[in-house]
Parts: C-alpha cells; structure tokens; sequence
C-alpha cells in the first residue's frame, strides 16, 4: 500500500499520452483523462482481474468508462496493459478507421466493454453487468466453485451523473443491492458549461445514500493514492451495497488550465503540453514517449490477470466433472450456443386457431421457453400486466433479503425505468452469457431511444417487447398510441423492427430475435386480439415478408403488417366481391430481415408490374420503399374503444379497399409498373 | 381549518365520479382519484387561485397532474368548479371524441394546463411553468404591482417519481430554488406491477432532500385534512426551495380492493362500487350523482377564483399606466404578438458572404433578436459553446444568491438534462407569455423524445436547436453521429423539422418557428462551415422547399437539405461539366412546411417528367415521398476529420453525380415520369 516514484511515473505517463494523442488529433477531451489517471492506476493495478491476452474472459473484472469523452484514459491503459491496441492506434485517435475512435466503441476495440458517450449509458450498463454476474453466481456457484465473483467498476463524471438515465439505474442498482458494482463519481465540478456551479448543485453523495449505496469520499483524487485504494478496498468490504466513491479531481491536471472548462475538450495549447511534460519529467520534444518501465510494471499486473483466467480455467474443469449439467450449460452459454431443438418449443398455429391478442402469443412463446432457455433473462418496465412478459414459474431477480425471489431468479421488476433498462439490458447481453429481453408500450420504447441507438451501435441483439403497438391500444389515446415509432426505429441502422400478424410470425420473430448475434429487436405487439392467418408459417416469418394469399392476374398487391394484416385479408375479399378487383397479400413483419433475402425471392414477394399498396396503423414514413401508395396515420390516434377508432380512420376491409382502387387507378397510366424495389443504386450500407 | 362533513361529501364525490365514469367506460385508472380526493379538494379549495371561466388567466395557480392515468380525478374538480366539463363530458370518459379523454390533453379540456400521461413529463412541464412564473415576476413586478405570484402544484406518483426525466427536473427545480413549486407525491406504494417494494425502495424524501428541496410528509393522507392544509401552508412559507409533500395514501380508498394494484388500472366491479358508494352515503343506484351542496361549496371556490381575477384586471390596469413600456410589452405578450418589425432583425446574405456554419449563422439570429424579444428565454443543456445558443448580453436564469445571474436572466443553464430540458421548455410554452428553445446536439434530442412528442401533441412551439446534425461533426464519432433522427421526428406529426443550407434559411426557419403557434420545430444546424447559397431567401426559405437552381430542360431534379446543398450544387456543375447532363436543384429546408404549400407550387419545385434524386447524409428513411432515388446514409457514420468521413461516404460532387448519372438512366424507360408529389388518394390527417 505504499506508492513510489515508478507509479507517479505511469499515471503521468497516462496524462501525457492523452496531451499527446488529443494533440495531434487536434480534436478530443484530455481533461477526464488527466484527472482520472491516478484512480485509474490504483484501481486496475492494485485490485482489478482481467487478461489483456483474452479480454473476453467471462470472470474478469468489468471496467466502464461512461464518461466515454475522455476514451484516451481507457486507450491508454488498454495499450500499457498490453491489450491489441498498439502506440500506432493512440496516434491514429478519432482518425477514421481506427481502433481508437472518439469514443469507446465496443466492437472497435478489443478490452471497450459497452460503448459509451452518450452521457449516463455507461453507468446503466456497469448495473447490468453486475446483475449479470449477481445472477451468474447465483445460479452457477457451488462450494468451493466460485466461478462468477467479477466486478464491475464504472467512472462517471457529473454528466453522466446529470442524466436520468443514471439516476433511473442507481435507483435500481440501490434497490438489488449489487454489492459488486462500484462507481468511481470523477466530482471535478467542471462540465462544458464550465463550473458545474451553474446548474448542478445538488448533493450527489446523499442522493446515492437515498439510493441504498454506500458512499465514501476521497478528497484529494489527485494525488492520494493511498484513500484511493482504501476507498476501493472499503466499499468493496460492502457486499450488500452498490458503492460509489466520491472523487475529488482536478480536470486535466497539470494543465495550465487544470480546474478550467478549457482542458474539457479542446486539446492543449502546444506551450502548455510541453510544460504538462516538464512539469512531470518528460522530455517536451518527444511525443507518445512510454518509459519502459511502466510497460513492465503493467506487464506485471496483466501477467497476473492471466495467471488468474489460468486459474479459473482449472477450476471450470474440475466444476465440469463435478456439475456436468451446469457445467454443460455454462461451455454451451459461453460459445453462444442455444441448446440443441430449442426451437421445437415455439408455438405453431393453424387458421382455424382462436384470435389471440400478438402480446398474448409473445406470453405464449416466453412460457414456452422458460424451461429451455436458461440464458434468458428479462423483464418489464412497470408493465408486466400488460406486456405479458413473465413466465409463470418464473422467480424475480431480487436480493433474498426483499423476500421477493433471488439473484437466481430470471424475471426483472424495471420499475418505470424504460431508459435505464435499455441500458441495462446492453449491459446484461454484453457481459457474455445471457440472453435479455425487456417489456414496455411500443411507444415508451421512445423514452429509451438513447439506448437502443446504442444496442443498434455496439450490435447488442437486445430484445423489447413492445406492447400496445399502435391505436389498437384504444382508451388511453394519443399520448400512449405510437405513430413515429416504427419509422424511427426502421430508420435506424442495425435494428429490426417486428411487427407480427400472428402466432406463427410471433414465433417467427423471437427465432430470428434469439438466434441473432449482433443486431437487437423491436417486437411490436397488439394489445387487441388477432386472427391466425392461412399460409401463415414460422418458415415464411423468418424471410422477414412473404405472400400471404397469392393470385392469379392480381390487380394489386397489398403489403401490410401485424394487426393490418388480418384486416388486409378481408379487404381482399371485399375488393373481390364488391369490386372485380384481384388483391394478393403480403404479410412484412420485418423489414430490416426482407432487405437481406435474395433480390429474386423479393421480387416474387413484391413483384413488378402491378401497383404495391401498404397498409399500416402507423406513420407511412418510408414506406414507400416497398409500396407504391402508403395507407398509414400521419396524425395523432384517438381516445376511445379501439374497434370505434379503427373505423374513425377507415382501417377496415372498406377503407383498405376504397384506396387499393384509387391506387390501381392511379397506376393504371404508367408503364412499365416497377416494383420499388428495384433501385437505380445500391444504399451505401 | 377545522373540515365538516360538507367536505368529507365532495371528497367522496369526487371518488364516486372516478368510480362511475371508469365503470361507464369500462375503462381507466380509478385508484388514484379515490386515493387524492382529499388532497384535491383540500389544495383546490384552500389554497388554490383560479377562475374557472378563464382558464388562460395569466397569474392563476397552475395545477398538473403528472400522474395523468388518474385524470378522472382533474376531470371531476374541473367539472365541480364550473370549467366547460359537464357531466355528460364525464360520461363520455375515453369515448371518441370527448372532452375527457384517457389522458389529460390540454388542447382537449379546458382547464388542462398541459398533456401528461406518460410518466414523469408533468413533473417536468411544472418545473417549466415555476420558472416561467419566477422569471416574469422578475421581469414585470414592480413595488406594489406583484402582477406575478402564482403557485405551480404538482401531483405525482410513484411511476413519475421513478423516471429519469423527474429526477432531472427535480434536480434542476432544486438547483433554481423554485419557492413557488409544491410537488405532492402520492406516496401509495403501489405501481403496475404491484407493491413498490418489487423495485423502488430507495428513500425519495432523502433524494428530494439532496436535489436541494424542502420536504414534509403526511401520514394520514387519506384523512387527515387538517394535516394535509398545514403542509401546503408550510410549503408555501419556505420561498427559497421547491416543496415536495410526502403524502401517503391509499390508492383505490373505499374499494374492497383499496391499496393494492387491483385498483390501479381497472374499473371497479359492479358490487365494490356498490360497496363503495353506500360506505360513503350515496345511492348505489344511481349513477353520476353529484349533491347540490357540493357544487354550490365548489362554485365559491370558483367566485373567489373569479374575484381575484378581476382584482388582478385592475391592478394591471394601473400598472399599465404607471408603467406604459412594460405594461405594453405584457399586453401583448398575452396577445401571442410578437413586436412589430421584430423579423427586420433577421440577417440576410449574399452568396458572396463568407461560408459560416449554421450554428453559427443560428447564434447570429438569436444575437440579433435578443434585444427585440424580450419573450425568447431559452438555454442549452450543458453545450452553450457547441450549440451556441447564447446571446452576448444574455444574463442567466439564476436564483440571486448564486452570483450567476438572476430570475430576471433569460438564458437558461440546463445541465446535462435533455429529457427534462423538453419537457420543461413544454411548461415554459404552456405558461402563456414565453417563446422557448434549447440547445443540444442533434443525436441527443432523441434523449428528449418523450417531451418532443408531447410538443407535438399539446401543440406547444418550443424550438430544439439542434446542432452537429450529421457525420459533419467528424471525430465524435458514430455515438455522436445521427443518422435516424430526422427520419423519427419527420414521422411525428406536428412537427417541423428544419435542416436549413445556410444563412437565409437559418433566418427563415427561425422565422417560421417564431411566429408558430401551435407547432414544435427542431433546427438541424451544422458543425462545419456552409457555404451562402445563390437564390436562397428568407421568401424562399419560408416556403419549406424551392428552386435553388432553375435550368431548362434539365435531365434530373436533385433534392437536398442542409449541409449537403452546397455540395449538390457543385454536383450540378460536374453533371454539365463531366456528364453532359443538366441538373435543377431544390433546397427543402422543411417538409412539414412544404407540405402545406398550394399543390401547384409544390410542383413547380419538384416537377413531373424527370427523375429526382434526394440528398441527404442521413437515413434516406422517407425521402421516396419526394424524390424516385435517395442518396443517404443508411449505416452508422465513422470517427475522423469530417471531410474525410464525407469521402468516405462519398458525399462529395462526384458522389452525388454518379448517382444522378444512374438515376437518370434507371428512370428512362418508365413513362410517364410522375412527381412522387401525386399520389392515389390523401393522407388522413
């Protein structure tokens, strides 16, 4: 516990890597670095258990950065720590294509746990990862086998601290007593607005005690290195406790403009970074200039970590022999393999079925494979009632002492926290073996929109059951019918967007949701029941679109999506009798899952030749991507029994067909009649 | 302060509405009502100043009810006191078209002061409206004339008081020392998923405490009247710090089914109501009962409402004359005016101006028009430098005792606080007398969708500015980059999305925002310098859409936005010059404003007979409504210099012409060439 010279050596050694890569990027945040490289060395030297040869390691110490903005303090412990980021990478910082972007991307770079910078992502996501491992241990601990015992340390600065999100996450990381999650609070009162004076004056550590953390202070967090490490060691005495440590820093110290909004995030001044390097003995000529020894001391705490991974391998061993089951089950979870025939348990449906309520048959498939999946974990936001989410012999995620289940349990009470468990749910998938979904209305998936960019980002396939899909919702009106959603979440990048007709596409999406590896899912449920369809199937389901009813010398075709879909099919009779008009049907869950079938298949989907019309309850925005004329809602929905504001918009077999005329109508001068799919070039994508 | 039966009678009156109107409707929330009668006819009737035949007086108390499933609760006290709800519009609760409808909607009802429902965005909105009132008693009270004095009360519930944008909110109400905020928390335990010990357990007292509020708790909340009167009068005697009133009820009092979940969201079976209504003295046979005595004790409440109002015409009539300038400005604020000759302010360019970039070209407006809109009150959430939102004079909006401004201060230092930012800016529109905008990047207003929604239901026109709109921020890389964003708010109804192309159209779109009443608008600005457009004009601008470039028999049409207008014009010049090929090019700074353009306008600027090829570095999400191609960005962006990321992406002159090249020849053998503009049938709107 004493501290010398070679450790002041390495954290300036830090400081100065972050003036220079800032440098010359030209562009960056060297301040958080600068202040947070003293905890930083006490904390990954003196206590945390990770192999930087093998950063996925399942039992390793978790480290996040939510202040994600000063990313050069993780790079350069990455480097000096020896995981696959090089002194090259540091000087390539926030260049395009390189390892080191302008914040931490996971999938960028190797030991990046969770992307973070978006500000209070990062915190949601460490309680993720310590519920993770709570549940981990639960369920896979046995005497003398403690195979899951990691935890979870996350810095966050006063923004993130500012954040709902992070409160939301406190709030209920307090509540399940992670005893091994600990936040390192950078209090350096300093946020771009400059002194946090100006709108941040609350009381930060008493509002974590109100949370249920334990809360210790470290006042000089620039320089004594050894409250630090008493301060760890302390909170993580705590086991029944989330813990957050107060630390008091000074942004960019050594700055001149240390303790300013300058060092936030403008590089320094080239005078002032020779003077940083003076002030602690580096030559000011050199650039990027590690001194050896740091190398090897912090080679000797990732040797040390690898000794560790060496150890828990021995022990995952001898566990397989003596718990094959569990032991099975851990190896099969840890390759991201589901077990074998899995998928024989999800439902299927024939037309002659009962109509069933989409958000029913999701409860359908969730009871179905409680028993099989032991990998999924999940929960709701306050709406378990509704979004029909919890198997019946489920048992809460809760600490023992609630009385109220355990960290075995597989259920998560969210509470009305929809962003925090959006976060959460990253945090949950990203720690390695487990599987998570997450309940709320399709249209409080917007209040979390911050975190499912970042599922779609750092290619988390997350899973949101999203009930109360449209203005089917009825009675509670506008402010809880959905209109932008779809389209918001179609239009971002790596997501798909479900939105299921019936039993067999339910079972359709939540094969494909369960079985992707690195996109997360948006699954739009009805509230209001829904006929089983003809021709419906879970093989047609998983093409993301197909035809539902086919025709000859079709008239038109009509494109529709969950709950329109049965409509769109009584519009075709219609359309028939009334009309002489020949409709076919095409039931498109899933957009994103179409775009990625052969172009022949889509086009024998949505063929040329005769006009494609869409029908959804929902914003048309983009639709005509797929249709040439869009029957959608480009208002707010109505307050009243759902059948009655059905009719209000004409979302019957009547309205469907009065425009599927005007459409073919319309089309009737134009040749040739081109499916939209057909592109005069390819999206860059 | 001593209660009679007559007001245990209105009290239970209230409950009794509750009861009937969910059971009329078969839906709805009967708990809450039952649970905060007391507390409503106790605040309504002791404390409360409001004249029910002019709900928009401008110093009235202002009451939200964050927790807005209870509404039957704020329905009954509006129909008690006389507000245009009969009893009828009870009866019609959640039908289609009444006045009273699942949530409240403050377009909808009078006497609604704004739209909640979702969870926490009231909390949020009253902080807005306390601010409001502290800053126009600042401005406009004078020795003698307290023209502005009103009380902002809040109620909410264990759902709002678990959600991050109240926390946010209560953060910031603290920091401002809101002494005319009462925030009552109805403390009844329980939420959807039943007992709050399932996943809120932290102390909320302790956080309201540590967010810097004063706080008291009433025990007997279903009861104890008395008790209930003291806290509001001890909350009103502490003026330097919002209030928060613990108050423990029961949810569903009077029920069978009283403090359990079962009588959160449901109506009451037909016995318990029965039950129900007996316990408290009224006929179970009859229905929508209200007793004489109760609306005649309610409409004194009312006549002093009224009375006061009249007091405060004539106090302003003398005010007006000892004070002419300011009580003009008052006038005719209150009229939705703004000062004649304001828009001669707005700057305007010549192509021959240097390139600047629009945020910039956005902080040259709001300079420009802070001495001339006293209104225009608005702030950043913790990006003053990058949004540059602030004027040079601006003084902040700061409680005196900080030494940072005060309440007088029209710039408001938001933290990093999005959510509540939207939500508060809602409350500062809904007050009457304010314009409001608030800064963020671009990315993070989808941190605010919540609130940005219910700008748009409830019609309030505040003003996102909204900068680092596109990968043109270059090194922040993807999590900073929005991709999504344009297309999620372009697919929210009532909403008006600007991405202006420079100088002109930065005064246009401002323009337009200002003088919006009923319209939220999100202003994309760049980050990088753009250059001033040929042809571009406030006129131009104002139109949502025109021709930036005319030509005569051109071969394609290239639609673009923003930053990427510039480049299609350069575009324009490589077609003519590489390719032969004779481009038009359409600046649309706003599609919601084009929309509504006279259709044979609209078709002057995207005419028939030629493609149209649309431009944006966004998601191309929508864009087939106007254009037969779209050139965007369906993927994530990249971190690096931004001329870099936009080679990479190829949003360059030769990018956009090699597409313009494909788009012509994909489209040759079609006939006719139809503007997308004509459609087969209209929208619903």
């Amino acid at each position: 516990m004493t501290y010398a010279d070679l450790d002041q050596l390495a954290i300036n050694s830090i400081r100065v890597l972050a003036v220079d890569a800032t440098s010359q990027a030209n562009s960056g945040h060297p301040g958080a670095p600068m202040g947070m490289a003293p905890i930083s060395h006490v904390l990954f030297n003196k206590f945390m258990k990770f192999n930087p040869k093998n950063p996925k390691w399942i039992n390793r110490d978790r480290f996040v950065l939510s202040n994600g903005h000063g990313c050069m303090l993780q790079y350069a412990l990455l480097h000096l720590f020896g995981y696959d980021v090089t002194l090259d990478d540091l000087k390539n910082f926030r260049q395009l294509g390189s390892k080191t972007p302008g914040h931490p991307e996971a999938h960028d770079t190797p030991g990046v746990e969770v992307t973070t910078g978006p500000l209070g992502q990062g915190f949601a996501n460490a309680v993720g990862m310590a519920m993770a491992e709570a549940h981990n241990a639960a369920h896979f601990n046995k005497p003398g086998f403690e195979l899951f015992n990691n935890y979870t340390y996350v810095f966050f600065g006063d923004g993130c601290a500012m954040e709902g999100i992070a409160s939301e996450a406190a709030s209920t990381a307090g509540h399940l007593q992670l005893g091994k999650l600990i936040g390192i609070y950078d209090d350096n009162k300093i946020s771009i607005d400059g002194d946090t004076a100006c709108a941040f004056t609350e009381d930060v550590a008493k509002r974590y005690e109100a949370y249920g953390w334990h809360v210790v202070s470290v006042e000089q967090g620039d320089t004594d290195l050894e409250a630090m490490e008493k301060a760890i060691a302390a909170c993580k005495e705590v086991k029944d406790k989330p813990s957050m440590i107060k630390l008091t820093t000074t942004i960019g110290y050594g700055s001149k403009l240390q303790g300013t909004g300058g060092v936030h995030g403008n590089p320094l001044k080239a005078d002032d970074a020779a003077e940083v390097k003076k002030k602690f003995g580096f030559d000011p000529e050199k650039k990027f200039a590690v001194p050896q020894e740091v190398y090897e001391a912090y080679g000797k705490t990732a040797a040390a970590g690898a000794a560790a991974e060496e150890e828990w391998k021995q022990l995952f061993e001898k566990y397989k022999q003596e718990y094959p089951e569990l032991g099975a089950e851990l190896e099969r979870r840890l390759k991201g393999l589901l077990p074998e025939g899995w998928e024989k348990k999800l439902p299927t449906y024939k037309s002659t079925d009962p109509a069933v309520a989409s958000r029913k048959l999701s409860e359908i498939v969730l009871e179905a494979l409680y028993p099989v999946l032991p990998e999924l974990i999940g929960g709701s936001a306050d709406l378990t009632a509704s979004n029909l989410t919890r198997a019946k012999k489920a048992v809460d995620f809760q600490p023992e002492s609630t009385g109220l289940g355990n960290y075995g349990g597989r259920y998560i009470r969210y509470g009305v926290r929809e962003h925090a468990m959006g976060a959460i749910m990253n945090g949950l998938a990203a720690y390695g073996d487990i599987i998570t979904f997450g309940g709320t209305f399709l249209n409080f998936v917007s209040y979390a929109a911050g975190a499912v960019r970042l599922s779609a980002i750092s290619q988390v396939p997350v899973i949101w059951v999203a009930t109360h899909d449209s203005i089917g919702l009825g009675e509670d009106g506008p402010t809880h019918q959905p209109i932008e959603t779809l389209a918001h979440f179609r239009a971002l990048p790596n997501t798909m967007v479900w939105r299921p007709a019936d039993g067999n596409e339910v079972s359709a999406c939540y094969y494909v949701a369960l079985t992707s590896k690195h996109t997360p899912s948006i699954i739009a449920l009805s509230r209001q029941n829904l006929p089983q369809l003809e021709n419906s199937t879970i093989e047609n389901g998983i093409k993301g679109g197909y035809v539902l009813q086919e025709a000859e010398n079709a008239n038109i075709t009509i494109v529709s999506t969950g709950s329109e879909v049965g409509i769109a099919v009584d519009a075709a009779k219609t359309l028939k009798e009334k009309h002489n008009v020949v409709a076919r049907v095409v039931s498109m869950p899933c957009w994103e899952v179409f775009d990625v079938q052969p172009k022949e298949y889509q086009l024998s989907v949505l063929p040329d030749g005769i006009p494609i019309l869409s029908v959804e309850a929902l914003s048309t925005l983009g639709w005509e991507k797929y249709a040439h004329e869009s029957f959608g809602l480009n208002r707010f929905g109505a307050s009243g029994p759902y059948k009655q504001v059905y009719e209000k918009f004409e979302f019957t077999p009547e309205g469907i067909a009065k425009r599927a005329v005007a459409t073919i109508n319309f089309w009737k001068e134009v040749t040739p009649i081109r499916s939209p799919l057909n592109r005069a070039f390819q999206h860059i994508i």
